[in-house]
């Protein structure tokens, strides 16, 4: 068993698990930098450490600072979170090669999912549906051509190393496809150091359905419902709710079990998240694995009543599954709503500032996961969420009135926050009849921002 | 179904009824003293209206004031919360005559509940067993002597009207006797008008085990666990568990069956709580039936997965329940800590005053119910409870290191809380192990309050 674990993030999620560490008696190490010296999660483990400056390269993605922060405190196991260094497999195989456990799969499944071009191609052989494309990194724009002429408009051309939407660009026509191969080239080049591109045909306004996996050392492999992470903006999530509305059990079985296919054949161990698009008719792709815990797990904890957190500490610990898929039930639906420090009026701009009133909403059924406090100043060197805000109720429509409520009862003064988009949706038509997919943000965001200015 | 409902009450159990009803698409109207025009359930309410002076008696207490404004508002029922009006069933039949309806049980149950004696012999004809001792009001000193030779010392003389601990006594020798009936007399006299009083073995250091119970109009009735409310300090319940550690499923099933004969005994709807106290033997005895909603009623609502706020007004709009017996499931551990401005070091004495700084813990199966706030000012005119923290776990242990790390998160700055006590508690071994009765807080409180100056 892990006597100390060092959490390598900050924010709501180091505290998440943190929290998980007291609740299971194992000790937690924080990391903070210059500009968290006051943050929650550097108060609320048992020792806290200053890795560095500011900016995340200087502390949260300073590898070597975490590591020997871990080692000079006697931890036995490195968690990392979401997003920093979650699916850095550099940093995993050296957590590992410096004798600590690295909270997650091994670097090696990282890079294989990490390279969208191989995890297609694992798919593939698994027999786990994929969207039609490239099976190779593209080489030339002619090469792009004439795949496209094959597939069919509209495309996808995506960065392999990307996520979060960057190095991402659609064409619809012929007269798009230069621009778009060029400017995602040279972003994904920006943002990932790598420019490798590959493409797909585009499903137009799919839903987003992620299922979510746990993987023990031992060959057992569960899928725990999925997660509907429809409404986004510019690819990036804003709520997420399980189960997702438009599966019926005969469709949710299937991706299910494509999705544990998807995770034995790369041999993936802890938890993941198989992410697929659904079109409208029923037909579903696999789209990519993360390989990490993510933001929006805590629906599928309010579903399930699992404890994602600690079920990922104790695969680290080499434990089996306590339970198969015949044991997990689900109940009632679950919704999150991330509130994000930002300005819908402009763009929704980032916003750090000062929060002088803190009010979050209580009750049954509410869980509000956030490491902001009463006169907290949001640093800017940090992504923009602040809390994130999650209801559980019997029906789909008891949630969404549930969250109303909830929503209703928050107060976050001193910076503009999505919260008003957030309230519009949940009382949005096609929202509430569940009528809703991947082009539902963009669809409504200019009723939204401008009624609710 | 109700459109509007009024909510006679304040602090976190109007909060809690306001958050169901905005659940259920229910108006919700509160009613406000003029301590309380900034209070939390008077903002959150769709409407407010003060009905009168601080002092309980001129508004949370004033019948007249709070139907009017039920009338005035177009509201179709009254939910009385727990305290104040809960247990008067005066009001309860105003309210009905007044063609609104009281979201509770009938005023004639509740004066049958309500007077022990009567209560008591109702079991005795039901065969729920009850503790010896007299069987009607004590007409005399001389009366009383008597039934004391008859069941031995020690004893309990207990006002027939009473109810949280007043106008009750202990007398464990003949030499005790005479104090102890005339000061509980006289207790009974000033605190509810009515001092008739009887009297019963003392069961020495028992657990208090309590079985919730939900009937509708349709005769259906059933138990939803129990609770383990043992950690009292003169008769106020500290903190509450559920399920109590030492039942086993035979004890649970059959104390559990005779809840469901005292509720349907005397006719019993809506929720109710049936009361028992449990020896060191596993002897079990009933000593009262609660005619309302209680404090502790969220650690059942975790276990269960039921709101009890909805069932309750769900009974009251004359449907029958949605489930059997069969289909409640249990699961896991609920603990529930009342955290209270009070000072442990002067005699827990309640402490009004300002809330400077005010961090609620968070996360998976933490649940708070409060109406406090940021910079708000408690009143002194009310009860000392400021927050209701709730946790679930699959295992006791787990939920108690989850209270541990909740507790600890917690900060309420400006006034004296209990919260060093609690978390004392959480961390004391016979506490952990489950072995303790309603003699814990005595034998212990010498060293928490010492300990955790």
């Amino acid at each position: 068993m892990f006597k100390k674990i060092l959490i390598a993030n900050r924010g709501e999620i180091a505290l998440r698990i943190i929290r998980a560490c007291k609740e299971m008696g194992i000790g937690s190490v924080a990391v903070y930098s210059t500009a968290d010296k006051n943050a929650l999660h550097a108060q609320l483990a048992d020792e806290a450490i200053c890795i560095g400056g500011e900016r995340p390269h200087d502390s949260y993605l300073n590898m070597q600072a975490i590591i020997e922060a871990a080692l000079k405190t006697g931890c036995e196991a490195i968690h990392p979170g979401y997003g920093f260094l979650s699916e850095n497999s550099e940093f995993a195989k050296l957590v590992e090669a410096c004798g600590l456990k690295f909270i997650g799969p091994s670097g090696d499944i990282i890079d294989a999912m990490g390279n969208k071009v191989e995890a297609r191609e694992m798919m593939i052989k698994a027999q786990v549906p994929v969207v039609p494309g490239s099976r190779e990194i593209i080489k030339s724009f002619e090469e792009l051509e004439e795949l496209v002429e094959e597939i069919g408009y509209p495309v996808l051309i995506k960065a392999s190393a990307g996520g979060g939407g960057r190095g991402m660009r659609k064409a619809y026509h012929a007269s798009e496809l230069k621009e778009a191969y060029t400017t995602a080239k040279a972003e994904a080049k920006a943002a990932f150091g790598n420019d490798d591109m590959y493409c797909e045909k585009l499903i137009v306004n799919p839903k987003h359905v992620e299922f979510q996996i746990l993987a023990d050392h031992f060959g057992h492999v569960v899928y725990l419902g999925e997660r509907d992470c429809s409404i986004q903006r510019r690819n990036q999530k804003m709520l997420e709710e399980s189960p997702c509305k438009v599966l019926d059990e005969d469709l949710r079985q299937r991706m299910g079990e494509d999705a544990i296919k998807a995770a034995k054949c790369c041999g993936y161990t802890s938890a993941g998240t198989v992410e697929f698009v659904l079109d409208h008719e029923g037909h579903y792709y696999f789209i990519e694995m993360n390989t990490r815990i993510q933001v929006e797990h805590p629906v599928t904890e309010m579903v399930s009543g699992i404890d994602l957190i600690k079920e990922q500490i104790r695969i680290a610990q080499r434990l089996p599954l306590s339970f198969t898929q015949e044991d997990i039930k689900l109940n009632g639906y679950a919704i999150e709503c991330r509130i994000n420090a930002e300005d819908p009026q402009h763009d929704f701009a980032p916003q750090p500032g000062h929060i002088h009133t803190l009010h979050f909403p209580g009750g049954f059924n509410v869980r509000v996961d956030s490491h902001i406090y009463q006169d907290y100043d949001i640093p800017p060197y940090y992504d923009s969420m602040l809390a994130k805000l999650i209801v559980h109720a019997p029906t789909r429509l008891e949630a969404i009135k549930k969250m109303r409520s909830a929503l209703s009862e928050l107060v976050i003064d001193g910076v503009i926050t999505n919260q008003k988009v957030l309230f519009y949706i949940m009382h949005q038509v096609d929202y509430v009849r569940g009528h809703f997919d991947t082009s539902f943000m963009e669809q409504h965001l200019k009723e939204m921002v401008e009624e609710n200015g």
